[in-house]
């Protein structure tokens, strides 16, 4: 039991300082909020930097953020020393992003040894509660060793 | 064709307009290169604030200009009072972000009164020149009065 | 509670009676499982016609039968009177088709007046019993009145 | 240059021959129109067997057609005794497909060693003519060695 959480500690470490190199997530405000094994969200609070013309979250933040989320939720599963680059992904925006923060809870649809499948749902936070979902991330993501750290294909 | 050209410069003067309300722009450093009817394109820069975990673009940053890009290039055929929202949007990222700059071609597939289907194309530039495309993306887009400005779904 | 019974038999036999008049459905051999508010099934039994070059069922056939699925799932919510029709789908093929039949299960993210969100899961089913997932929808509808009948877009 | 004819013929046979395996295809009563290097169309007759509630294309159906052709115009670059499979593709429904027959026509966007990124344009033909583009599709491709015929995800 203590191996599995020395790994799940690992796990989250690395996880964290690969996060703390996405010059994106902190040039956006965002936080990673919680890491556990195939599942990983991240917080971006609002502010006028992540906005688009009437004020409300662009949906290219909200899309970075379910994008990292699933990304990390999928690398949660992979062995040490691997990477996850997103081959692509598709997001459905279900309403106006609006709201004192947005929350992208990453997770794994369908984990492969080279391409895995991960989903985000992203929730308008008011008040300090997660109240509404406004998008909804499904991601092809490829899994490859992080000296590679670029797709194969 | 004074008509024309005039219709042509109140367009290109509310986009930009519009475009510089557009917060997350300006926070990723993101510039509006050129906008004629049915096309306009965004330059972005690189820089530590739109990298992922080994340095190259954020699929995030690159979906990010991609999305508006073709959402301008909708908003750029709709009458004057209109906004434009992403419903939703995929991306395939066709090879790793690595340059001195992308640029995001947006164009419109289908024009109509409520929905268009718009696409952007992303390419790499070095050196000042546009070397390989990195990035293709499908959007639906919702056309609506600017006064709304959110989806009617 | 009569009511809601008698309104949920109306709208179970709406759209039997339009899965009927769905040619392709009948072409496949699909046959509607279950109808419920907000949830419809459709199952697919494997057959020559609906396979790819290796003999496992064709992604054309299971992306059909997920998007009619995904469809009803949204127009179980909607009015009498009103049809749904398909804007777009995004669809990940988990694993290779392969099994006595396969399961689509529709469902609804989000309702709205005139867009829906809605996604379907699709099942292997093997010796009767459900048991991976195969594949993964997502779809964005549009809610219309059915003597219209086509995108207002 | 006789060479290089010669391996388009074993190209085209070789697709010809696969397409000919494709049983759904045949059950929909879709015919390959044309086979070059990095570009495939298919032709897919209006009939009653291939149609929605409304008596148009049905979506599935168009999918199905476009996902043969941008996976077919994949397979076409790569070498003999290669196999490709469809990880996911996405589709947006331009108008409803109404008319006499439907051309996908496939294309290559990126080709890859691992995966390709495709694409399938849809267009409506009437009166012998393709008059107006119905659907629009991207697609990521997996390219492996035909006796492995299934994803190494």
């Amino acid at each position: 039991m203590t191996g599995e959480r020395d790994d799940i500690h690992e796990m989250q470490a690395r996880i964290a300082e690969s996060f703390a190199r996405q010059g994106l997530m902190g040039r956006l405000g965002a936080e990673l909020a919680s890491v556990r094994p195939g599942e990983v969200s991240i917080r971006l609070p609002f502010s006028g930097g992540v906005s688009q013309q009437h004020g409300y979250f662009h949906a290219g933040a909200i899309a970075s953020v379910a994008d990292s989320a699933a990304g990390y939720a999928g690398l949660s599963l992979a062995p040490a020393g691997m990477t996850a680059l997103a081959v692509e992904f598709k997001i459905n925006l279900l309403r106006p992003g609006v709201g004192d923060a947005v929350v992208a809870r990453g997770s794994v649809l369908r984990q492969g040894r080279q391409l895995s499948v991960c989903q985000a749902s992203v929730w308008i936070e008011e008040g300090g509660e997660l109240t509404k979902q406004c998008a909804q991330l499904q991601q092809t993501l490829m899994i490859l060793p992080a000296d590679e750290g670029r797709p194969a294909g």
